[in-house]
């Protein structure tokens, strides 16, 4: 079975994310959404508020599946039986840091490849941190995220 | 009538951003310096004493505003009735940064248009962080800043 | 008056083109798109049928004149009374090349001042040779083209 | 089956060719490698050569497929039933136009999805253009090209 | 005597750095590997243990020195009388971080020049902050920095 | 003795070589200015034009020999006894270029080390093939090179 590992932060998943995912669908048999545990300094959402967005999100693709880990990824590859790690590229400001980490996992596992789709031209320049900026400043961000994530906004930033 | 905003943290305003303005105002009929209050985490400067500086070194340009904001800039556009933003581009690290703000902005209001400026080759390479990290070891900014903010380094500095 | 010439080869024009164009309209009393005679060494399109085209793609904007010039763009901007130069920039590749073009025409006359606009990111990786290649291919360039060109194509094209 | 085709000119085809489609083996079950004919203007090596010197280079992979097309990329990998479009990004020069193509691809069909992937380090900066010039100057290409290819050089530039 | 001045965080130093300075030692007189005190906000190794880290990884050089500073790097420059400022050029992201650097103490004093050198395209992608990331994780850092590194970093994260 | 060969097509030598030149004459004992005999397809000067161009702009320099080469520029390097190949990097169009170049001669010949400085900022932009583009259509080229090149301009152009 072909699987894949989709690593992010996804501080929160945006329709970028989402973009990428529905295109790896129609090319693995599985492709696994996984969360570095403890990774992001501070976050604006929990890791298992990050994690239960995501499920909701992701809930129309079956072969879908939602994770977090901790340690190397390459390691976490390993343990999920998964030969790809799959990355959106969408900007050269992407390109060298996704370089490096696909590098550097390479040299630390060379049986885990590194894919890079591109998602729609829409979504170019979507990341997390300018959608969280919006939403504090009471912005909409109907056109940035899924329904599940512009409700855990209002939750979020209401007084 | 023809408005623009340039917004920034001007932290402090250097001579690339007076570039900026001095070419704009050849442009507009009225250019609002403006600064977004409360957005940096820690800026050297107040938002008081950025607003006094940039006064102090457009005081020569009768068009020029100062002002400050809070929440969305496309909000802040609309309410002071510009049309357009402005930005200085000077290198490819703004650049990308600079077309995801410009894309998002024109995804929550299409009414206001961002238009780029080149300041002068001088520029190219300047920043307020470096200009910070040379006045706070004592080199000379001369070359960097109007007087008003070598000043305030010299204020800000001494022990 | 605030006028503005938009110089290119336009070989053909792309609806890139023409976004660019739109936004520029509601910015200046005047836009002249004109294309630089005799300058391409092998276009498709002849410098008339590039005239044509382009007159047939912007009728709809009274404030849209297409002219065509020989020699230094600087000086046919001062001959047209023009403030500034109009460019679009879509991709990091643009971007040099642009500031070289532009700071090269500042330092020949610094009346006329380069503007950058950015157009929709639907037309962000668009240009006219991929166009001319996907047409000569037998490829739909609906998407890419206004009708006019398209049209132009099929003649061009056809056996 | 999931059949990949990797488009290229080859002209010849390099170490950090063959390295990419070592990867691509080992995640789909055929891979096209597919030369456009008549594409380039002054190719070094003909078609043919070209094609029977990849040959060579690939037999030990019998999932590797070597053809040549003509007209419309997405054309082509219909008629093939390929769902993907292989391609080795090595620096950021090849990442806009890569971009470029594959968003173009896209919207001329949908169903075929651009997958990139990162050739060892080792070939950054390799590619046919450098190629040919060392070996026309009389340099050892051996570190850069398969057996074959260093021996048809020998061929096309002895006196 | 040709003296050039290697200045940089070395949080810490790699096998990259390493491969800079043993370019250098071929080409100046005297190469002084130097680290700004206090300059780092949290450095994973004290001043010291980095200092002599560096001592230990290079102790095979004769003519390499290493030494600390405080204060602006031209001011240091002068005081060693060193004509040199020497960098590393790894990737697009170091270029104009560079560029600036460069130009900036070129203002502050154009007696001193920087020089750029280009390491192995296997250090390519390396830095230290990816190498204490890993080195966190548990993972092996043996190909990414020398001995005595990677035993500084066991001893820093075993419980 | 630590000899530098500058490489390079100088049609014609521009004040952005110049200004690497004379920043080189500081750093090493001899400068060898050199172009490739017959390598550029069509010169707008001749080599011998452009090798008394550069010596006439060099003179004041005693240090700076003019040269011309065929065949691989490592094997040159090693003729002439060089350990640095000098290249000037302005922006990053030159940089992908000019590290395949630099990773290509390395492997080639390891014991030729390729040295980067920049340029002032001022020629940033600069370059040979817009000078040429602005003196074939009668701009002034004073501030972008030599009066010898100026002078030949004048000669070449003229009717």
């Amino acid at each position: 079975m072909n699987i894949a590992i989709y690593p992010g932060t996804f501080d929160p998943i945006t329709n970028g994310h989402l973009d990428i995912i529905e295109r790896a669908v129609k090319m693995f048999d599985k492709v696994i959404v996984t969360i570095a545990r403890n990774s992001s300094k501070n976050p604006l959402f929990s890791d298992k508020e990050r994690i239960k967005m995501i499920r909701e999100a992701v809930k129309e693709w079956s072969q879908v599946e939602v994770d977090s880990f901790e340690g190397l990824l390459v390691d976490y590859a390993r343990k999920r039986k998964a030969s790809v790690i799959l990355r959106g590229l969408r900007a050269i400001s992407d390109f060298e840091y996704e370089f490096q980490l696909a590098l550097t996992n390479r040299k630390l596992n060379d049986e885990v490849e590194t894919v890079f789709l591109m998602p729609s031209e829409k979504y170019t320049y979507l990341n997390s941190t300018i959608v969280r900026e919006i939403a504090r400043l009471g912005g909409d961000v109907s056109d940035f995220v899924p329904p599940v994530v512009k409700t855990a906004f209002v939750l979020k930033f209401r007084k």
